[in-house]
């Protein structure tokens, strides 16, 4: 089992379909691709049509607001094809967008998936991918409604599109912080490196319970690292922040405090509430097995990111993270 | 001018901001990528969120089914950048997707673009490729909501999705087609490869006019070739077709009849219609710079398709188009 694809994490994970397992997926064609897709393919009641039409058509409710996230990966950059198992990719893939529904407080209804593929990719590679894709879609009750595959001509490129609904005027944003608000994060921080950004649940559910039992002021994922992901959320909402550098929940995986400071791929919520709600949120938290920190306060000060160190002292920090384009 | 990038179709095209011009993406970083969406982008009222949240929120109407669908193109696949602008490789991206919220007969509302693209693709590409994209979501009044933008290692890849509005009772399949409805086409069919597959409106008030005046029993977008789309129709219907070689709408830029039955990306309407609506429907079509042919019938023969030739004479057609990964 040489040919350069299949590694010991996707035999552990597949192959189900084993007279598949050598076939490259120029042999078999776009119609069997969907039928990968259509497979376990269970339409949610509210999906009118799903795939095979020229586009699927979902069902709302009254009186709600639509949310909608995409995100892109691609080989060689956000993943290595011998180093982590197909099913790992679809799932980071699949988790990375429903977080981003996460942080708007929303419920992922329909997600609509597209994947370039070279043409000498097996197709257990993509069973194993799809299926990564379908458990967390299937489990946040997440329905595949369509989606696209064509030939890429070097490496494999996954683009996912994801259909939350809200009420309206629950939608939790990125700019409603206010000073004197306290700084809260989910779980622990920068232990990505360490399979996390594989393994991650996205925190759909923990932050449904938040919008309900708590005013959240403002909200967002952790992806691209703490500082720059805090530091785009008091530009947005023309305040600062100050961070104790005691209080961060850093990961036992995590290669130090600056891991947890500027490594990505947390998918954690970060999110502020006022003084007067914060100590009955941390006593009714319902995640006993989530962590959940105070890290820090919103500050007047425009833009201002600054972290108070372990033995007192403060320094202003910059706003150091994943660059997409750097 | 010679780095490869700048065509004279580019030229023609722009470039709007010349302190740009011969910038590379990984110069300016995914921020100012993301100002380039931004700087043309007003917000459509029922768009409470746009671009720069986690995700876009959209207001959604009482009693609406939404449909929704995805496209994804390919440098080298899809498009050589040597060989079209930017802005019409923009275009074809956004009206292929817009071409298939047609087909469904739906309006089209919000769209997430997301874009890989190697470090060394010059800003001034981007801008014309966001140029094209915008104009036509500007023109179907479809608000471009979100997306995401990532390094590509080799190849320009661009992902679309749309999402549309319709009457949940008035969504017109693909597989209504009835023994006895008349087959139909707007347009004429095989021009594709003289430019018309970077230059076509897609048929989204045609197809709104359609179905609000006169009663569809189905309707998909010719994408993949006449026969291969009709094909697919009679399959999901349970019915064959019968079509007229004289009836056919072929190109002036089609390389004969053969073009016109299987070349792709032709995005006119293929629809049924009840013989007795057919005729009413030819005496009222409105939009008179637009071809409309009967060019056969549904039969009850499953899957059977067959074409009556010039001098008469039936014989057996078979679906063949273009195959993504043939």
């Amino acid at each position: 089992m040489s040919d350069g694809y299949i590694t010991t994490a996707d035999r552990r994970n597949g192959p189900r379909n084993l007279n598949l397992y050598m076939k490259y997926i120029s042999d078999i064609g776009e119609n069997a691709l969907i039928e990968i897709f259509k497979r376990k393919y269970k339409k949610n009641k509210d999906t009118l049509i799903g795939i095979g039409d020229d586009a699927a058509v979902v069902k709302m409710k009254n009186d709600k607001a639509l949310v909608v996230t995409a995100d892109m990966f691609a080989e060689g950059v956000h993943f290595l094809k011998n180093e982590v198992s197909p099913y790992r990719i679809g799932w980071k893939a699949m988790g990375a967008a429903l977080s981003d529904i996460a942080a708007m407080a929303a419920v992922p209804r329909a997600a609509v998936i597209s994947l370039g593929l070279p043409e000498n990719t097996p197709v257990n590679f993509v069973n194993g991918l799809i299926d990564g894709i379908e458990k967390l879609a299937v489990f946040f009750g997440t329905d595949i409604v369509g989606g696209d595959t064509i030939v890429s001509k070097k490496g494999i490129v996954i683009s996912v599109t994801i259909i939350g609904e809200a009420d309206e005027k629950k939608i939790v944003k990125r700019s409603g912080a206010v000073p004197g608000d306290l700084i809260f994060v989910t779980g622990t921080l920068g232990g990505s490196r360490k399979r996390k950004e594989f393994t991650f649940v996205p925190r759909i559910k923990e932050a449904l319970w938040l919008n309900s039992n708590t005013h959240l002021h403002s909200m967002m994922d952790v992806s691209d690292g703490l500082l720059i992901d805090l530091f785009r959320m008091i530009k947005m909402s023309k305040a600062g922040a100050r961070l104790y550098e005691d209080k961060i929940p850093v990961s036992k995986d995590a290669a130090g405090i600056q891991a947890a400071f500027t490594d990505g791929e947390d998918f954690e919520l970060l999110f502020t509430v006022s003084d007067k709600d914060a100590h009955r949120l941390i006593k009714t938290w319902k995640y006993r097995n989530v962590p959940l920190s105070v890290i820090g306060e919103i500050t007047p000060d425009i833009g201002r990111l600054e972290l108070v160190g372990k033995k007192g002292g403060i320094r202003k920090m910059e706003p150091k993270g994943y660059e997409h384009f750097a």
